[in-house]
């Protein structure tokens, strides 16, 4: 099930700042939604319900209904890197939108006004309100565009310094 | 398995046309090949392998095989819209790339050099050579946008006339 983007986002770094807005929206913190939220506080960008699920030794499926549970009340956003799984984050740093490179698996993090010049241009062009949010930009990064795009392996970069 | 989209593309625009590039590679021309080719002919827009198969009476594992047969050799490409399954065109008009919209489902195929000033400015700021054929740009259409995205439906509008 997807959870729409156009939830309010809640913005939260700590710990204590997700479990208020959990309690501001009358949710339960059961030991679990703790966990979670102490796991996504601690990744380095968005991970799998799977991942999250084993690393916690906690049951998959009551780990996507929590995440679901999240991403409703705007404190958790999926993005879908490629062929793979809804991965998952905290809203810690503000809203992020993805480039993807199809060769290597890399996702590049990028602060969501940064490609707001990029949106206007498709707007006006195509009267289409482009994001990159839910589903990345998709192509190859510069080292696979070198090599053809053949590396394989797996990082997450976080938003650009400028 | 996806079939990389680095293969040089096979523009073909007719049943002929598309047999001639089956026979130059040295693949055999079996009744499920011209019945699939044929389809894929006179669909408006991407199919799903399931759809091709249904349509044709044919066993879906076999349209699979044989769909990553001909990407392999560059007559056909797939792309992900969304949530669903991968969908199979030929390139009979040329390079496509597509802006899907994720309130209604509709897909807009624009040629793909229209999107070059775009893909230059994400070169020019990321290092990151985007591609929409694959994964498509995806937001809101201007209907969806207006209405808060929650129209249903799906439909594939031809390239943009202007």
């Amino acid at each position: 099930m997807t959870v729409s983007h156009r939830v309010e986002p809640q913005i939260v770094t700590t710990l204590d700042g997700a479990i208020a807005v959990l309690r501001s929206r009358g949710l339960r913190l059961s030991s679990t939604r703790r966990l979670m939220l102490e796991a996504l506080l601690a990744a380095e960008g968005p991970v799998s319900a799977e991942r999250v699920a084993s690393r916690l030794n906690l049951d998959a499926a009551s780990v996507h209904r929590n995440l679901e549970t999240l991403e409703r009340h705007g404190l958790v956003r999926h993005v879908h890197l490629g062929h793979g799984p809804g991965l998952y984050a905290l809203l810690a740093g503000g809203e992020r939108e993805y480039l993807y490179c199809d060769g290597c698996g890399a996702a590049r993090a990028v602060p969501t006004k940064e490609l707001d010049p990029l949106r206007r241009r498709i707007r006006e062009r195509y009267g289409f309100e482009a994001r990159f949010d839910h589903f990345p930009i998709v192509g190859l990064c510069s080292a696979c565009a070198a090599a053809g795009g053949e590396e394989r392996g797996r990082e997450l970069a976080g938003p650009a310094a400028g």
